[in-house]
């Protein structure tokens, strides 16, 4: 997934919070609240760092919270997706898992299984796309539609961290996510 | 303040829980995670139901979250607000205020104050706009200069449970806020 800049940790660092909350804003997908709370955790040693102290705010969160994370995620391949109105991470996540390919009727099959999960849990269905290609993602959704709420607010979550962390690699690039911190500290 | 569109209490309850992000998710400032999450409190009794969840579910946020919910405000009369970046709530909240109308001096002292306060709490300077005008802001601000961090991050909090419930009252006005909820429930 390219990226116009990508970033050095000592540029995330220095650079000034506002700065930080609008780069890293939607590594949780429409939650800057995240971004604009872990900043105060700089300087980040290491991307990891970063990640870690993401996981971390997410887990102190109240499980009402937790599915507040997981419901500012748009459906795969649903209404949003259809109309354009994807952020940039999810419209090109969801087309690298083969979501922009789908016949007729595996977008009806996705777009009926997303409404079971939603009236089941309360919050949409959520996976990481680049990690899955369409038939897995149909097959994943299917197999958690009988989970409890609970192991599926667990499963939900540590998806968003996976997403995360794919997202932050896109932004700060290896090698430089391992510089040491620069000297302007 | 007007708004295009009002809504009644039964409809607030009504509406699909994307829509309601959508509708209440600058409630609280760039905080859309705070609307995703309290939808699952549906029905609301009432406007003041639904704000008590809200400040319930800041006051649960770890301090990192709530200074990160002060972080996620514009500066008033800041580089957002001289740039157009406002969102439409802050940009009517700061005219509302006389903002708009700052001598050259006021506006220097405004900046070097709003500086000072971010320099010394790493988060910017709160105040519900609509309740104080540009005198009352420049005094505020270089009184509360003084106070120690912790004092700061909860004055700032309940500045923005006021801001929310004065946004809450433009999208849902009385007398519909009172109504009883609708059938369709």
């Amino acid at each position: 997934m390219a990226q116009a800049t990508t970033l050095s940790m000592s540029q995330v660092n220095s650079m000034s919070s506002d700065n930080f909350i609008e780069v890293f804003g939607n590594v949780i997908e429409h939650c800057s609240l995240v971004a604009a709370s872990v900043v105060r955790y700089r300087p980040f040693r290491s991307l990891q760092h970063l990640h870690d102290e993401i996981c971390t705010f997410i887990d102190q969160l109240p499980d009402v919270g937790k599915e507040g994370i997981l419901r500012s995620h748009p459906d795969l391949a649903g209404s949003m997706a259809m109309t354009g109105q994807l952020t940039k991470e999810s419209q090109q996540e969801q087309k690298s898992a083969g979501l922009g390919d789908l016949t007729e009727d595996e977008r009806k099959l996705m777009a009926r299984l997303n409404e079971s999960y939603r009236l089941k849990f309360g919050f949409p269905f959520v996976i990481c796309a680049r990690m899955n290609k369409k038939d897995a993602i149909l097959k994943g959704l299917e197999a958690r539609l009988h989970n409890s709420a609970e192991a599926e607010l667990l499963t939900g979550i540590a998806e968003v961290k996976k997403i995360a962390l794919l997202r932050l690699k896109n932004l700060v690039p290896f090698p430089f996510s391992s510089d040491p911190l620069g000297s302007n500290l």
